[in-house]
């Protein structure tokens, strides 16, 4: 394993990527004002400059760079994915009636729904100027699919939440649509605008999608685990009654005895004290941790694999030590 | 004046429509659903049944057979419109916490919030879909800065609402925002999908606009005056606070003491029985009905006066009475 806590791999992309980074960031404070409605920069810039990784437009720069791309699309396209995540944040906070977001309050919170939901609608409209910029219809062709499963996963989410019949294979539709499509969306454009061949294109979305796949178990895993607790505490998801993998799993082996305790903490949410620690124990008793744990190192290869095509390059050992990290956070 | 109740321009255009109307149709009911997340046509499909005119996307493939289009993608753009127009009235659901929708409880009171989100959320990238697949980068471009100028002014309109010193500049932006931006653009559209030349896709655009503003000045007129009671109660703007035309025309002309009660019902909210008969009179009193119904007819003579370029043909026709009917509403 090549990670230290100084040069964790993401960090050193960013380092690599740094001058069109900057460009990126530039454009984003750009195209994020509204002369017209000074709501907009004031709800954009709590969140924007709250910071995160600003992992997904990294990877369309590290995509479209690998593949050798000259022009300057690729800035428009990073600032794009990053808008549409910011959007889809936005919308989750109010649908979440959830109350923190990247350690901070949302900013439902802090002003209202009414304002999440439409400087949302405004991120959205804003990405989608900037691909149009781009002039290449491919792009757009992908960046509208991503955002029909974007969707689609989140009502999916909805009405799989609290339905004891949510299977892996639900789950993995839903964390395709939450996580994984824009991802893959990220780094296929990547690849698309540089002009690459099919076998490069299909690898970048290979490797997008499981890395995306691959980050949200990991999630959903540190969820019931913690470890990672910026901003969350062990066991929202059991509080919430959504049904990530770890309780799927421990769900699938039940007896009847632990269906009843699932049907009422989750089902029927009647949740009360010890409810959490029983459910952890069931989750230990049954290996569901660790076969969630298990899952996650099976995609973070899979990204890794999807790389073989790939020019030999710096960028692709960065990525591939992405998908390192995003499981040495469980290791 | 042409308008008999039994033959309204909207529905003899529709008449003369039928076929790619039906085509239409067909198209929204495709996309509009989801195998992975049932939920959302449950949703649209309380939306879409609920019928409305079906105004907008008239509007587009009107302009497409004025222009002399021959082409299929008319049909996607036409449904392009009315998803962009359904997703707007699902998040302002949301945003307006308005128990009514076309005579019909909303969608957010029938299902929830997350739902009216999410599935707004989809329709957006379905209308995304759909006008990328006619392949016309302008026209996306014209949709994309529609969509942008849409949401922009809708949270202006969150802004400007409570605040006295809202003028009718800052009023007609909110209205291009929320009405005659999409009007424009599905006019607009329509012309250049059929190659039409400048001056007549300008036309188009200039005819959209001005009976998109003229459309939402009477709107917001028939609030206090009634008659188009459909799902409205007369003076639901004065109870939200908005500060619509007449209320702006009014407030301009207030002395000090009609001031104070300006600031106490919308600016503080502090509302109690009777202030909507005072607030009537105070409108009535400062001819501020009669002005706002003059702006209107400007506005509905400026959609025709664009008309004079375009071809001579019933289509042409139709779309002047349609300017007429808009405010014959409030004649």
């Amino acid at each position: 394993m090549l990670i230290e806590a100084a040069h964790k791999p993401h960090e050193r992309l960013g380092a690599y990527l740094k001058d069109e980074m900057a460009a990126v960031n530039a454009l984003i404070s750009q195209r994020m004002a509204s002369k017209n409605a000074p709501r907009i920069p004031e709800v954009t810039a709590h969140l924007v400059d709250a910071g995160g990784k600003r992992l997904r437009p990294m990877l369309t720069l590290a995509a479209a760079k690998l593949c050798g791309y000259r022009g300057p699309y690729h800035i428009h396209l990073a600032a794009t994915v990053e808008f549409i995540h910011t959007a889809t944040l936005l919308h989750d906070d109010v649908v979440d009636e959830s109350g923190q977001r990247r350690g901070r309050p949302t900013a439902n919170l802090l002003w209202d729904n009414k304002s999440s939901v439409l400087v949302g609608d405004y991120l959205f409209s804003r990405s989608f100027q900037l691909m149009v910029e781009t002039g290449n219809l491919r792009v757009l062709d992908i960046l509208a699919n991503a955002s029909a499963t974007i969707a689609e996963g989140e009502v999916l989410q909805l009405t799989a939440a609290q339905d004891l019949a949510t299977d892996e294979a639900i789950y993995l539709q839903v964390v395709r649509g939450k996580t994984a499509a824009l991802f893959s969306a990220a780094t296929e454009v990547g690849g698309v605008i540089a002009g690459a061949g099919e076998a490069q294109v299909k690898a970048l979305f290979g490797y997008g999608d499981a890395l995306g796949v691959s980050f949200q178990i990991v999630d959903d895993l540190l969820d019931f685990t913690g470890g990672d607790a910026i901003g969350k505490n062990i066991g929202d998801d059991f509080r919430e009654r959504k049904l990530t993998l770890p309780l799927i799993k421990a769900i699938a082996k039940a007896d009847a005895e632990e269906r009843a305790f699932w049907t009422r903490t989750i089902e029927k949410g009647r949740q009360q004290d010890g409810d959490l620690d029983h459910a952890l124990a069931l989750m230990h008793q049954h290996g569901a941790l660790e076969d969630t744990r298990a899952d996650a190192m099976v995609w973070a290869d899979k990204a890794k694999a999807a790389l073989a095509v790939l020019p030999d390059d710096p960028i692709r050992d960065m990525l591939h030590d992405i998908a390192d990290y995003v499981v040495a956070r469980i290791s």
